[in-house]
């Protein structure tokens, strides 16, 4: 049977390939899944996107209990969210975070990240190819167990 | 005619009981809630959830138009929202802080808290008797008047 | 064909005019934008008010499809939010921030702003009338181009 | 056999009823305490109050070989002292901290607490009933064993 | 008779037009005036500039016997004059406050604004058009009385 | 009748005239009482002295109920003790604060003055005049009276 | 040969009686310098005030060459100007400074004072009557010379 | 050709396989490096260690002029070393920052990192398979020129 | 004749043995004393304890007055009382400050040590052999002069 | 035709060779400047000085006229006036920013600096040498346009 | 069979007995060392220095294979290397931390110590007596084994 | 006989000519070198450059025994290296502190200078020229003895 893994996507990053693309390049969320889709086929990939605190939250609960591990790009929500720290660390399944941008090579404030250390692995700066490198990783976790 | 209590509480305890039970027990909010019922036949007690900020802005909204009192666990957004401390400050009804947890044993970001000032009251650390302790207190107050 | 412009407002600013009186008044919002909307009838006048933070970012992304500018009061989220701050920065039309407080004379943590640097113009501490403020400068932009 | 519980006061607190009486109400402690015990009369209740750091300490030491359980106001001594900390700490009986005004709404300096996080449970703001919780709380605690 | 409103402008100001046209655009100030002048000729608009922290403290003594309302540009001294704000503060005439530039959008020590509390209104980034913003706000107050 | 005043020194001041001469002076603090009594016998004054912290609160509590007015010295004890500064703030009699160094003169730490807030007056850096310039005020005020 | 005494005043002060009375009171300094002059006619006491740093700087450097003590109450720039603390430091003359009102019961920013440490005492919060304290102080100190 | 790569090592990253394993695990990094080259034999991997601030800064210039893209784990420099940063800003190949531990779950200090703003792409927390992960992207870099 | 050397212990420290004996471990500190004089009998020991701040600094008055030697372990009192440190200032004879455990490998507030500047030296992390340690230096200090 | 350079000097300046001179020296300001003319003579050099903030800025701005370079010691308003600097960013001729004494190696306040972005070069530390230094990169800076 | 133990040296240390002898006092390391082998003849003594960051880290490593205990006086680095603290962590041996001068009598910031938390003790002011105590206490722990 | 003067360069120096050129310019330093040994022929002029930290505290040491005079460009070790600090401290010939970009106006983590303060005079901004003008006035220094 296909393991299941997530991606879910905070804040404004349902603008994906049209916001300020010399920062997040200009291909859109979809189009990118599409592809990568087709790419790890033995997996059976689903998404999610919300723009709301809580919905961040509601989508890690439901992961739980739906999947067997978790992409999270909580976008600026990051920087500031407790809550969805403690989501994240209330799940009992693998969690990557992921940043399409270097976080470093911005504002000071995207320097602070709440959820990185209840997360397996964290990685920043890759671009689109960030969520790639961390479903690489989580297959490699599911297979070993 | 009963007076009317109602417990707001805020993201991620919906999973009372199942997470971290180290810090947080394995009862259930809900069966917490039958039994608190029981004990305190006297008031009429209601119960709102929500992982969402907002969510728990309108939840308090609504209490102030529909109940005499409200006891108030915001979770993590405690933290960080001034939005709801703002939702706390503009209700004339008095409300009852509490964490179950005692915040000041944990991380160190958990021990600002935003809401604590426009609160009656507030205690932290007696896990869920915390509500117990807040009811009465509420219940002692409205009966003076 | 007239322009168009959209009043986004944020958290408990759907109690003005019942909510702390000495400090927003006592005129409802609705009441107050019907006169505006009277004022200015060369414009075409929408309003929308969210107390979900990621309502604010929801309404914030639909009205850079389907107005020409906006004028925005996040109210404490101002404080707090990268998130709404980021879907400020993706908007390629002007946004105006208010505050109808004066800000700087209220509480140590309402002098941050994150939001403020990607707005074209911000003011507080005018009331009501700030509003009318900002929808002056934005029509004057709008003839302007 | 009754169970033993102390209550410990701290610096100033012999004042009240006279002190500020807008922050701390205008009953004298003696006077509450008569009203405690005939409340609580399943329990041994006594008393102790010091102006002086060490002075606390020593009555820490003492009910820690005297008594089952300790209501700890340390006044402003819980901002400052790391060693009355200490005391706390080294008890092996639950401890329960109260303030009886909210240290949240008044300066800065009085919102650190350096006790709170031996104490098995905190709560402020309640005026001198928050005494009564705490000896209820404790009640129940040592009922449980 | 006409209302006076007076127009007092910090450091640097009198570069208007010819210092780093990026930030401040290349109006001189002074044409700025005639057509501000113009528009509004139901006041009477004076205007003073000093590069001087004390002449600055002298036009505000000056305007508070002559005049019977203030916008005020203190450019950098906003960001250090605790003089000035005692200046403001003792004025018993309505000051607005300017900025030209967004001053959230430069550098860090420039969100610090030590005037802002003591007026009744605050705004910036608007260029130019913020002195008339400041202006109408300041005609309507006056017409109330 | 005559006034009562109190002078109230805290740690390390019965060393006066031994101690690190350089900064205190080479004069016991008793000799230089005579020398204050001889000189102001129009009023009864008293003196204590504690190297206990909570020595100053109880000849503060005690000051309220048998004096007119104090000069308080609480040596290094301004600097940190929040419990001083209450017992401070819960006399209705005048307080005049003084140090013999000039505190801003030496180590950082003694710059922060927690008790100088409650005072009606505070002065520092006049050696052992500054109790005299002290007494002259509070017999200046008790006169008015 | 009569001793000479200045006394210097900063930004503001002039205007003393008419701003703030809550704070500052409501009698103008001309009108107390008079009856300090007729108080202490052993000295040839001067004035001066200025609402410029530089202007208290120069008037400084005149001191040091005219008068034989000073009194500087330099207002607001006590707490920002280390030019006219080194202004201070370069005088060979003792200066006592003052402050009317106590600082420390006022807004934070009032706490940090630049110049304290290079002046013989210091002083505040006794209103008017701290320039009289500290003229006596100088008046013993240029006896005992 | 070949496209070559180069991972580079800093200090105390020679104990790995001996030193706490609880963080680091048990391998050392050379069995490692073998299943690493046999995994990727596309591309000519070659590794190089330094317990030495500049010894990390000297390999850095050599790979500048060696190799085509770089992985650089530079452990605890990572936190303080402004110079190593400046030898990764002046290299012009692609350099990919690790971490073998999750940086954000250990202690404070460690979340400061100096390098990262220079790097293309920054990951931690995967153990060793970060070194794969990190390799995998530079490869997929270089095949895209 | 013989030396005389005394040790101070602070707040606490008579619980030794007993409280937390996986910090301190569960030797009582009057036992540890006995094994000293005996293996120091060329020194006369004296040993005093007080869990008082006040009472601290009366001792080392005290000890100034009676010794020739002093080993200070101020316990919690180190990281907060500057009424302490300058009690040991003001002494002529040396101090050598001690510590049980290793303060940097605690809570971080007790990494602040305000007595550490006027001591002759300090150590800290040796357990009870941290006194044999300073005894052994006060020793040798007092031989070679 | 001769090149024309400007000295421009800050607050207290004009006390040179008489205030401090174990930090500043005793030789005038004006003797040493007769010797720098002398030595460079294929220039024109002018000198001003002001103790006032504002009349560095206007010198500022005269000199953008009238001359080709400026060497800039604006004193302790190099520390705390963004005005001045402001000015200093609105020149197009170079400035040198120039200290007499070591910054570093005094107050802890004194080691920010405000004006040294905007400047080309900064000195400190070389006593009057620095002036002849910063004089001379000037002349070499305009042989070469 | 004797133990063996190391001292390491850190930047610096080889000035010994010319650098600043007012501090470190002016005898050489070899030489007392010599007197330290000779006090301690049951043990077998070796010594190495390292100015270099690096060089302390790869002595610590060779430490770890060759001694039984090492006495680390790592100088300036202990303020600022986490890569040396590591180095220390991952030792399996104990540490004794020494420093010659009284770290918190000299500047700031030499009172932070990144290595201290992992050694078992740390001394610092006892001159060069610290090894000789850290010695000692090495000896018995080794003794008790 | 010439005078010996050495210049020392820290880490990445050895890449000037071909690293950042929009910053540090486009000339190798050896070929200014050359440029410079030419123009001041009067003295003996050696260089060494090292990327390590210890190799710059070696070369300080080296540089103490056998030249006159130091111009020190530490790069980025100037900016967190207390050990170089000490290094140059220890030397009793005189060190001109060098940085060829101007500081202030990068990043904020290059405003922190730790080796100013023992340095004769410091200069930054000047590009390379600052050589000739530190080289310039360690010449007049060593002429004047």
């Amino acid at each position: 049977m296909k393991k299941l893994i997530r991606i879910i996507n905070g804040p404004n990053l349902n603008l994906l390939g049209t916001r300020e693309p010399e920062i997040y390049g200009n291909e859109t969320f979809e189009s990118y899944l599409d592809s990568l889709a087709a790419q790890f086929s033995e997996v059976d990939l689903s998404y999610n996107q919300s723009n709301w605190e809580g919905g961040v939250i509601d989508l890690l609960h439901d992961a739980g209990k739906e999947v067997q591990g978790v992409i999270l790009n909580a976008g600026a929500y990051s920087h500031t969210s407790i809550a969805i720290a403690d989501a994240v660390a209330a799940l009992s399944i693998p969690v990557v975070g992921v940043h399409i941008s270097n976080i470093y090579a911005r504002e000071y404030e995207r320097r602070t990240d709440l959820l990185a250390k209840y997360c397996r692995g964290f990685l920043f700066g890759f671009g689109l190819k960030g969520y790639e490198l961390g479903l690489r990783f989580l297959i490699g976790e599911l297979e070993e167990k």
